[in-house]
């Protein structure tokens, strides 16, 4: 283990659980890190897009870090997504989050920007000062930022010890095995619903960095791989295939994750703030069936 | 005058001033309200696009309504962008303006929602309980939502009385037509800089939503139209259209503003949140020409 | 087996092979055709995305269209993209398919273009005199465009007999479900590569229309399931799916499938047209070990 | 005059003409070349946005090239966009438009593609063996591509002689005196309706390259600008911005600028293909005002 970086392995990102008024529910917070923690889980990212970061005031993106430092802070490293369209707000969130005793925090490009100088000067100016690891967040299909492996790499300079790229441009893989060539420092993390956890892993990634509901399933996949058992990864990662591509689907994943982490307990509620797609009762039979198939073939 | 609505008239979109290390420059607020007023305008909006809403804390938020209303809020109809990804958070933050005493709150469709069942539920739970108009922006380009008439139209029948459509797809006078007929309720304002405001005001538009600098030519020209003088609408609008066009020009818009309030002492600097493009000396030069060009013009 | 119509089961979405200079190998086309129809296929879609259609000439479009006709009419069903920017050339293209004894052809609705007035009309004209079906393309990644439900469903009173949507919007077997509830007469297929095929014949889908390379796979899920054989199909599905989610990797697609049928001798070399990314060797490592994955498995 | 290269001055984009019935209208074409010689343009760019390129046959595009060659060749210079998707597509257009005595290709960035390595081999290729200039079109609203100037300059070196950039990002005057910093071989010319006409030949711009139907209005402006008589310029310029402004709204363009071409004599219908926007009784009468007004104005 580093001492001053985040942990290879999984470092789930953390739903945002709410009461049926859409108010928050501090208390499933709290259940929901002693769940990742059970899971096996080395780290939880709050406030990140499958946490509904952006459907948060200020002052609630500020009880839900405190509360999973809080609960989780012993045992998982707790990360938070601090992106904003201001550099200043930017820095001012990630300073707060060092100061609160987070492990890493995760930027964004923000939207409508463009991989070039002054988005470069972004991540310089909120990366000044910060000693803990910033967490390059590399996901087009949120921000509609392309950033090419060569302006990636160009950051690593000026980022804190142990900084990361979190990267979600597929094909994932080939990208992260560029990455390494470019620049080897950062620390690599998968996201994307794990859908191609196997081969990013065997391009060098560290682990996971995402949502994917059932964390037992990322953690055996990740283990098995870090401890070389690469065929043991693979049929893991092949068991869990059929729920990973499920859930990552776009426009169903936040509010279906909340529903199995509801089911396990992990949370009280599965709602998700308006507006935001919510599964009907066909979504659910097909859910229903790729849990019991998923349990009983991890049975056997 | 109606006794529960926004004066026809021009209600300006105002910048958010800064000091040179970009913290906010409260007083600023203040010597902006002053500036509007002695230019004539009926109203400000303060948290809109101009008014660089998205790159401020909640916070901060909160100090530049309460001192737009303290020192504008005699004089000028003070509103408010509330615009939020969250219905309940957008919902919560126009219920504060509401009881703040905001004389009306904008909403722009949150990015990536469509014209249909979930937004109009969106727009339909914000209106619920609310007293003072709400302000239904079309303004694709920052949205990314395109509305059909027929949408906008349908939204009124929920919408508090007085509530207004701040119309910004062009053709917008076009638009604005065709609304008039589907919704004869709506107050219609224009905005996109005022670089159609003549044809605007000839749909039947009830003045002018926005940022334009020298709100004394937007005035006038509403002035002169709204008193049956079109041919002394037309001139004043003819005079101005090429500073409405300069600053109108994707990409320019923030900066050029703000320096054209700072020459004229309306703000004490013309600071913008990084990252966003600031003009180099050539277009500094271009500015002064046309602001030279409309002072000698005003004056024949 | 309906008369007039598309056959349940694979249309494999087709292809269209280069040389290595880029110019068009007619070849290839046809001993793809002859791979298709050893592979079990029911029909081949030239002209889709897949195919380039959108970096060909119209003369060599007609050269495709003409050689797969040839080659694989007899056996396959052959229908053909004829998506255009313009109404007019759309149903010139779709009268001109038709007439040279296309199955059905296939429309996506025009980039900029959204689901309205506008766009049924675009439909309309073309499927006006059209006696084989119409596939209505729902790929909002490729055509930028979202369609409701409601939208599709009221496409299908003047569309021809027997007329289909290709459904890949996801979470695609929500999607599909909602639609079959909303207008019966469509026969649905699933596209997307095939990651959620499981799923999508759960949904009532009559099949896949998608260009996953080694189409034997696809045939195996779709013949186990349609006979009822629900257990089969899963553990096919199961067994398939790496490959199918590598394949079906935004940015690598065309490529990559090119290469596994040029390893397969379906086709004579793996060139794409320019600009388009190309594997590199880590990639290509990648696809050795998941073949050779797949073809172990398949053993057992 | 250059003896290898676009004459500085007005090269409109031509629109398409086509009967009521959406054919193309050929003997138009050659009319509308007259009406451009008549109004002093220096050339006519066939094939761009404005000229419904996207919505032709490859036989309609060669119909309109020769013809438009045939007719107007001997006066006007003749150039045509030959954008496509694919490198060798697009060089094969622009090379058959080189025999056939086209004075310049245009070529805008393929859709999806962005500025870098992949999109200057693009713009290599098809420069390569090219004798008459390149234009470069910039024109991110069309394509989706932002150029930054480093980009655009870079390609220079591998262009034709008398190579052009259309630079239409705005703020355009701006980003046109950083170019001809940046790379001063560059003849530059502005589009975007010639809205900040002015101000792009105070950039050192070379023209206008746009699809104004009033081109008398345009070819006075640069003619008085390009004689040393910039407050001349700027009187014309201000006389026909209500006019610019109006038709090059977005939404409006082409139908508006047929129709004033129709009413002008230049073509016979103002029939646009469909699916397009066309203007409302609304949308004339306010035209009807503004060509009244330009046409008085000129005469004072």
């Amino acid at each position: 283990m580093m001492t001053n970086g985040l942990r290879p392995g999984v470092h789930c990102i953390a739903a945002t659980p709410f009461l049926p008024d859409e108010s928050l529910d501090l208390a499933s917070v709290g259940a929901l890190m002693d769940y990742l923690i059970a899971g096996g889980c080395d780290g939880a990212l709050v406030l990140g897009v499958l946490g509904e970061a952006d459907r948060l005031s200020d002052d609630e993106r500020d009880q839900v870090l405190a509360t999973a430092l809080e609960r989780g802070g012993g045992k998982l490293q707790i990360s938070v997504g601090v992106t904003h369209h201001s550099t200043r707000v930017t820095k001012a969130r990630a300073d707060a989050a060092q100061a609160a005793g987070a492990a890493a925090v995760m930027v964004s490009p923000p939207s409508g920007s463009s991989a070039g100088p002054a988005l470069k000067e972004h991540f310089k100016q909120i990366a000044a000062d910060l000693t803990i690891p910033l967490i390059v967040q590399d996901h087009p299909t949120s921000s509609g930022v392309k950033m090419p492996v060569e302006f990636i790499a160009s950051l690593y300079e000026f980022l804190p010890p142990g900084s990361v790229c979190k990267l979600e441009d597929p094909p994932t893989a080939v990208k992260m095995n560029k990455l390494r060539d470019a620049e080897p420092g950062y620390q690599i993390f998968g996201g994307l619903g794990g859908v191609s956890l196997l081969h990013e892993l065997d391009a060098g990634s560290a682990g996971a960095m995402t949502g994917f509901a059932v964390v037992e399933g990322l953690v055996e996949i990740v283990s098995l791989h870090r401890n070389g058992d690469r065929s043991g990864a693979r049929a893991a990662y092949e068991r869990t295939l059929p729920l990973l591509v499920f859930e990552a689907q776009p426009g169903a994943g936040v509010a279906l994750r909340k529903e199995i982490l509801r089911r396990r307990g992990a949370i009280a509620h599965a709602t998700v703030r308006q507006p935001a797609p919510t599964p009907d009762a066909f979504a659910l039979n097909l859910l229903d069936d790729l849990l019991r198939s998923y349990a009983t073939d991890s049975v056997v």
